[in-house]
């Protein structure tokens, strides 16, 4: 159902980045590898960015997607315009055949079909409904936007995914173990937040650490499962390792021999059918923060965090500003992964 | 009383591009042939603007016209900032001599004098006020600020004229027929729009047409026609070619045989004295929509509007998405008309 | 307690930018020349920044700042992106050990830290509070944001100071006295304004024109007086070259003789303790405008104010108009003046 990276050989389709989902392994390495090699010599010197334009859709906020995605085109030699629709832009309708005589001046797919006639790609921030979980788990909107979109759509997040966020960190983790993260204990939990966050983050997340072979215990709340076929896929894609994907409600135990903690907060699926539930369900785990009382029971286990982060309420200052913290590293390969991923997409 | 664009001999003004109306027609026709050439070899490399900077100042939203630019420049070389007054910078008083201790901390023509050291050319979209027809019809405040300016001052949408869209819109047409539009049938026609929207895209399309010497007919409602000023030197330019500009209000008889359908809606001029009447007028004439049944009555008709247009409240979804459609030609054309423009400001 | 811009020999700290205190004089004196020769030949192709990356922090308006830095980062061959934290970006702390389960979704210091992974400098903007004297004198969230940063951060107007616009201002001083400004002539003059402005350009134009070895009478009611801090490091700099530094509440006498009039309001201190006595304390000197009649006393007075300016309140039109108004220059130097200063961090 979910449009996987086409491959470059299709020559109907653009090569849309909106998951990794069905991208080739070998291609996902490579990828990994080119985001260490910038990581570590950013002075390289790339042109393949030329003459080329860059155009980035943020339908909700960013910092660390926006900044780092304007360098790393930047370095490649490209243009970029970074759009915020709805500010200074025109609001937009994404019905099929409706008669449009609301607010909304001009249809999602006509402003992408035009994009695409000024840019070489464009990148898409577009997070989840968050009340329709059809929608969201099938990422309709961003499938909607790719196939109007006559150039490659870069997914900066959607409803389900963050495949930028996951090949930064998929490059992190494999940096931090010297290029084998094969059969390494990950561990992606849960932590509480006052709001229902979006799913994007850990589903990427938890594929990306199932893909490099991890052995990967997912740890949340009963209330706060993944979804099922995340869950599965994730099962697949580590067992095509020899590796395994666990699930607890237990995070004291999950935390012992960890070697990575990769922590989150999201709302539970509960939040699409009964909201009100899914907030008392959330507010009884406030005790789920990463504390350095957790984090000493890991093995020389390192802390991961998409940022932004909440201090003191995901995880305490004394683990984010100790010395058991990759979330820097992991927001610097943000630039690398994404100066790697436009390097392949505009390589002739 | 609307100052054209100078001669590029006249070294005392800045040549300011506000409109077409006393462009040389060996200019406008140079023009039209570099933005074909743009369009069909978009590889073209041009280096003029290297050193350069754009500013471009959105007083009212954009998506094409702002993109197009940062593009158009980018490939010629040049920087381009944006910016949105009143969004992140200070409001501006355009009153001569005022007290200024209200809102407003910086008057415009400050702050187009300072910006005018920092720019090379800079692009100003300023809507119509919709409430002071003298002030519109004399685009009162694009004056004001060409007239602040020590550099080139280029109209991204005033309240009376739009000639970027206009230049993209006569390559189109011109492109449409093989290079000899003169004495093709072109139908500029009202549609109905919930908004009294301004009539700078009316006027320059037709102004643009009629400057091709294209057989023209405006359909409008008797209540929305257009300003009779502009009427008139639609009339005179087209009769430079022997061609006529017709008017009425029977939408069904424009339709026939025509070659070109050109729909925009706008407020009625009965809006600078009576809006209820206006929108009154406006309700009555829903049917304004421009359908497939209509578009089969023409002659081969091609549509085209400036986008962003309401689906099924000015065109059916059928004619956008068919054949006969050439919306996305023509926002295509927004790229290559403001970079042979911009082209031929900056080259020496 | 203030850091000034760390000497380029300190490999520890990167060499920020948050005020000139602690600048060597021949540091200063190299950048004043830097910046009029840029402003003379602005044609001179500089290339230092090629590869290199500027973020910009926008916490407040801005157009001067803004645009003559994206325009002088890109006459340097370097990529600029500009935020405006709150817009499109996430909400900030700035509390130390808080637990963050309010509004703000990150950490200032996290957002740096990682900025700082993508972005050779950073320029940031960040107005007084106005409420807290303590925090606003020591410049306290600045500093939080330099001891934060791995690159060098370029103070955009902080609560104290504006060393971008103090430069330009001497430069424009410079310029003016033909190379020696020493010994002329300089009224500092507070202005009626109907806001509580705060104090970073008086007292940075103040430091500035001290620094120049000027005259300097500082002209304001006795509510208004600048701290004495302030005005203490102005005498001592002046001393260096047996210049002095007066300061009086009879604006018409301080008026007599001057060469330059650099006027600016300000919100006097009390705001901090009691903000209606304030106010009332300013409305009482409406009366403290720049008019023709007060510069007709000077010596060939120039007048001087960094813009946005409130026309007819702060000053009169036939002033600005006039030919005895440095102000465009003033604003022009402000590209040359922060080319200078990228160009002299960048030079390896």
């Amino acid at each position: 159902m979910v449009s996987p990276m086409q491959p470059p050989t299709d020559a109907l389709a653009p090569p849309h980045l909106l998951n990794w989902s069905s991208v080739a392994r070998t291609r996902w390495q490579r990828l990994i590898e080119q985001a260490r090699a910038l990581y570590h010599h950013p002075e390289r010197q790339q042109t393949v960015g030329r003459g080329k334009s860059l155009g980035l859709l943020f339908f909700n906020p960013s910092l660390r997607t926006r900044t780092s995605l304007e360098v790393a085109a930047a370095r490649l030699g490209a243009q970029v315009s970074t759009l915020q629709p709805g500010r200074g832009t025109w609001d937009m309708s994404w019905a099929q055949g409706a008669v449009m005589d609301g607010a909304a001046a001009e249809h999602v797919e006509d402003a992408i079909a035009v994009l695409g006639q000024y840019y070489d790609a464009l990148g898409v921030r577009l997070f989840a409904s968050g009340t329709d979980l059809e929608a969201d788990r099938t990422d309709a909107r961003m499938q909607q936007i790719a196939q109007a979109s006559p150039v490659p759509i870069i997914n900066l997040e959607s409803a389900w995914y963050h495949p930028c966020q996951a090949l930064a960190d998929a490059a992190t983790i494999t940096d931090h173990f010297d290029g084998s993260p094969a059969g390494r204990r990950v561990v992606v939990t849960w932590a509480y937040h006052p709001k229902a966050l979006p799913m994007a983050v850990p589903n990427s997340a938890l594929l990306a650490a199932a893909r490099l072979g991890c052995e990967v215990t997912v740890a949340r709340p009963a209330s706060h499962a993944l979804h099922a076929s995340v869950m599965e896929e994730a099962r697949q894609s580590a067992a095509h390792h020899g590796a395994t994907v666990r699930e607890t409600s237990d995070l004291g135990a999950a935390m012992e021999g960890a070697e990575i903690v990769y922590a989150k907060s999201w709302g539970g699926l509960q939040r699409y059918t009964d909201p009100a539930r899914e907030a008392a369900q959330r507010e009884a785990h406030r005790d789920w923060i990463i504390s350095s009382e957790r984090m000493a029971r890991t093995r020389n286990g390192q802390f991961m965090h998409c940022l932004p982060v909440r201090r003191n309420v995901v995880v305490e200052d004394a683990v984010l500003d100790g010395p058991a913290s990759l979330h820097l590293r992991q927001a610097g390969y943000r630039l690398s992964a994404q100066q790697a991923l436009l390097h392949e997409l505009w390589t002739p």
